[in-house]
């Protein structure tokens, strides 16, 4: 995460963006690990553009792709699939995706 | 802040998303008491349909709208002109908005 910038370096409009917020149960056992693991295979996917994430009561992490076709492959690939069955056994008490298209951005 | 949902119980898409990703100042003298009266004043506008808050490193918002024009009348709101410019002249080191369109959410 080091030489990462904190706030994503995303390209002109229009691109994608997938906000998930999510509360985390009290034991969260082998979360870390694979949030890490997930971090880093996500960010190797075609089409992955940045991501952003911060956590207190609640979690929100915003990848950010290039398309709805990127968005899909992340979600179908198997080891991604293996962290998200175990995130809904074990680790999130609830969550919610929102896969959106971002429209117009600017900034300070 | 006590009874309002984690995670925001948005309607059926599509609405509308506010991704607001900041990096603050060492020195934030006052940012507290604005950052809770805008969540206030920005739950009691028109198409107001909820919020998230989560910050480390990285401080990430959405909040979420109906329409694009409730988005555009909470910006200008003179209250928030006022916030907005504190921001940048004193609270944050840089800052992105992205205006999504959510398209598709879903939960557990």
């Amino acid at each position: 995460m080091s030489n990462k910038p904190l706030i994503a370096l995303t390209p002109p409009t229009p691109y994608y963006a997938v906000i998930f917020s999510s509360v985390k149960n009290v034991d969260d056992g082998g979360y870390n690990d694979m949030a890490t693991e997930m971090a880093k295979l996500a960010s190797e996917q075609e089409g992955f553009l940045g991501v952003e994430s911060a956590r207190n009561e609640v979690g929100i992490t915003v990848s950010y792709w290039k398309s709805l076709e990127a968005i899909k492959n992340w979600k179908a690939n198997t080891r991604h699939l293996v962290a998200q069955k175990q995130g809904r056994e074990m680790w999130y008490a609830n969550y919610k995706v929102r896969i959106c298209l971002v429209e117009h951005d600017y900034q300070f």
